[in-house]
């Protein structure tokens, strides 16, 4: 099983348009330190899964073929900006599993074209994809929005993003399933008070502690929380590391 | 006056995804051959005039202050998708005018960040930018869309797209101000009927018959036209051109 990392950054994404921060400074001059809209590709034998779908260039990256099944987060633009040009294709189509939202995000579901939305997830049912099996989990956010818990034998990866703290039953459900690997929301810096629809430094540090045996990956950076990691931070809790573009999680089958 | 084709296809593109005709497939290996989301940018003298949103890489192609205001057409996704991300921007305000459309696209207005569109233009009303001067025309779509008069002394420029047809008030307006130039929706080959939201080549034809002493610049195209002109077409009216990516016209002050 292996995630790669296809995004990283928030909304504004880095370099932010018009900043002139050393952060957005330096991704500017080095395309390795910006962070594109936050996806993941995880493949597992021939299932090539793409976690949300904000990046532009799906078509060009994944050819048709390529990509067995979409799995959407919720229907905020920067998680499914990159189907609007990509639903006018042809000779194919892609499964797309998102939370059960009558709306979806402008005229996606009135003109899906390639698209398949008829396989609404529902929380806490764990579906099969060949020998993937996947369990949505409600997060906190200003939409409907599903963590993804994949599993193929022993192997566990917990996807949550957007997201502020955790549901109780979506902690107690993670805290009894275990995950080897969390990516998690992580768009700002220590914030006086918990923000509303992301999680700042302090509400992981609080998770991570909760999954002392989890393998944190921080993900939906801001350039504010990549300037407070240059500028203040000292070293991350053992089990914690920062997420950035193109990086991989290889995992094994126990 | 210099305008410049910054994406000259349809809602599809081209490449479509999963096509293999002729086109798609010479797109593909030749990047020349390819047409972005259909929008245009203008200069004259310091102003720097985007003519609608539907490019991605509006925040790397255009620098804070580079770009002096943006024209909507409408507010359909392949045509302003460009600016959800752009709005997270700083350090700037960009002015967006466009149509009277109280929805606009997803939650646009309701987060409009660096984005002023305060000024929304009417139909007929002439407004004035520094020299130049801006009218917009109402045309023939499935939502309120306008077309866009340019003048700078003698100088005149009709950007119309998308429609089909013209509605009687806007054909009477264009036949009396005589533009030198006529940017103009032509999505597809000629049709049985005439289609609802986008000119075939037919109608262009008889638009051209009408504007004999102006340059029609063909733009919007579908892979299928591009096939069609490939395959079928003999030759273009004196005065019609078909528009590529990149391609610029530019115009003197008479």
């Amino acid at each position: 099983m292996l995630l790669t990392f296809l995004g990283t950054g928030d909304a504004a994404g880095i370099p932010v348009y018009g900043c002139t921060c050393p952060i957005c400074t330096r991704a500017k001059i080095e395309r390795r330190f910006r962070r594109l809209p936050c996806s993941a590709l995880l493949e597992i034998d021939d299932e090539h899964i793409l976690i949300d779908a904000g990046r532009m260039d799906i078509a060009d990256r994944f050819p048709v073929g390529s990509l067995s099944r979409i799995f959407l987060t919720h229907y905020h633009m920067d998680h499914v900006q990159g189907l609007f040009h990509l639903r006018w294709g042809c000779n194919t189509s892609i499964p797309v599993h998102g939370p059960d939202n009558a709306n979806g995000c402008d005229d996606l579901f009135k003109h899906p074209g390639i698209l398949d939305f008829s396989q609404v997830m529902k929380p806490f049912e764990k579906q099969f994809f060949g020998d993937i099996h996947v369990t949505p989990v409600p997060l906190n956010h200003s939409k409907m929005t599903y963590g993804y818990c994949f599993s193929i034998q022993n192997s566990r990866l917990a996807y949550l993003c957007d997201t502020s703290g955790l549901p109780a039953a979506t902690l107690s459900f993670l805290q009894n399933w275990q995950p080897d690997h969390i990516v998690l929301d992580c768009t700002y810096p220590p914030q006086d008070s918990p923000p509303r629809n992301h999680n700042d430094y302090t509400m992981v540090l609080n998770l991570a502690d909760k999954f002392k045996s989890s393998n944190f990956w921080l993900t939906h950076i801001s350039h504010k929380l990549d300037l407070w990691f240059k500028e203040q931070l000292k070293s991350l809790p053992h089990n914690v590391q920062i997420a950035r573009d193109d990086m991989e999680i290889s995992f094994s089958r126990n």
